[in-house]
């Protein structure tokens, strides 16, 4: 597990496969195969330039309700509705929704942050799948080596306190190992039926970027992965197998 | 990241301490401060002896009528129950339950396995911290090593498929990192508030022992953890802050 020091800061526009592929050889980290690289949304976001200035917002009706109720920038509360096709709850101040890719979490991952010049929203990726895939494409054109990328964010969970980061991009590595029908060392058929690598990736790759030191990538190697396409679909619940939406 | 090779297995009333610090001498790792040691609960119970034959167990007549309407045996819903406070959802053939200890998982942790004479359930440890405390304190008398203990169990999530490795257990090292007041590095109050370390080191962990090549331990080195006491209490969220129970 390699945080990857040296990314210069991320503007819309920059070719992210680009600068992850130039630090690594600033800091003498050769790509290997089967790398998996992982990326915090928020650099993905700003190189699509998926930033919104709030005084750009002309917030509706129900998002000025909503905003009133808990105590939210109404033009927040308008990004957070856009982005989303389903609320699980609105309360206490929160907005757990299902984003347009099925992600449930806080505010549809719609986050505030103060650039120069006033408040700035930041969406999730349009199409996390197609952002990892393009990074993954222009790390082996640059590289020629053929890596994993996932797209990380932090998410917040039930029952559980704390948040953790977890995949909401997947290229070049299967999201889910399936165990269904393998036997453990005793010959007994494992009752587990299928880990989120994923997602375990991403937390793991949080433990060394941290959340202010500016190490927005991390690179996971010797790991016994599943190789395939992936997509960060595999990972989302269709809401007929979720006892709790 | 190291997968402990070499751990015989585990019986009840076997030394996990003296286990983990012989396989480490045998594997030619040496414990260094700092190490956080993932030790799966699995084995923790089995040297707790919290084996249960089903053949022992007497179902009530609510565990019976559960395990009719749900297609389950009824000693093994019976044992759910007992290691049950509370009751999230009961339906399609899971029993998603509140453990006494505040987890919220499915089957309140009691797994069943097929040992040798017939079917055996095992429960999670009574005390996971007190576990891992223990865990610690034997690492450090036979090694003079400071460690960081997590137990670490499988957990399916809300909203998203696959499980995850998560931490039930922990000792001498904080579960969350709190970031409430830092500041990122151009200088902005960040807006995450707490990451569950313990989590993503327990999913990480996962990563090096997969599930059917009898590596119970791994060996996380090298990761900026918050040092202190510590309890997975804290990663227990509490049901008036709960938004989902």
């Amino acid at each position: 597990m390699i945080g990857l020091r040296g990314m210069p800061l991320v503007k819309p526009g920059d070719d992210l496969a680009k600068m992850i592929v130039e630090a690594t050889r600033r800091s003498n980290v050769a790509l290997e195969h089967g790398d998996v690289i992982v990326v915090a949304q928020k650099v993905v976001s700003k190189a699509e330039n998926r930033l919104v200035p709030l005084a750009d917002v002309a917030p509706s009706p129900f998002a000025a309700q909503v905003a009133a109720a808990e105590g939210k920038d109404p033009r927040h509360i308008e990004l957070v509705l856009r982005e989303s096709r389903r609320a699980l709850r609105i309360k206490d101040g929160h907005l757990i929704m299902e984003t347009k890719h099925g992600f449930v979490c806080a505010n549809a991952g719609v986050d505030l942050s103060n650039v120069s010049g006033g408040e700035v929203a930041s969406l999730l990726p349009e199409d996390p799948d197609g952002s990892a895939a393009r990074i993954r494409e222009g790390i082996r054109a640059l590289s020629g080596v053929d890596v994993g990328v996932i797209i990380s964010d932090t998410f917040g969970r039930a029952w559980r306190m704390g948040q953790v980061d977890v995949a909401v991009g997947v290229a070049g590595v299967r999201p889910i190992r399936d165990y269904r029908g393998e036997k453990d060392m005793l010959g007994y058929v494992l009752k587990v039926t299928a880990i989120a690598v994923a997602d375990e990736l991403a937390g793991a790759a949080e433990l060394v970027m941290g959340k202010s030191d500016g190490v927005p990538v991390a690179i996971v190697r010797g790991c016994a992965l599943v190789p395939g396409e992936g997509s960060a679909k595999e990972l989302v619940r269709p809401i007929e197998k979720d006892l709790f939406r």
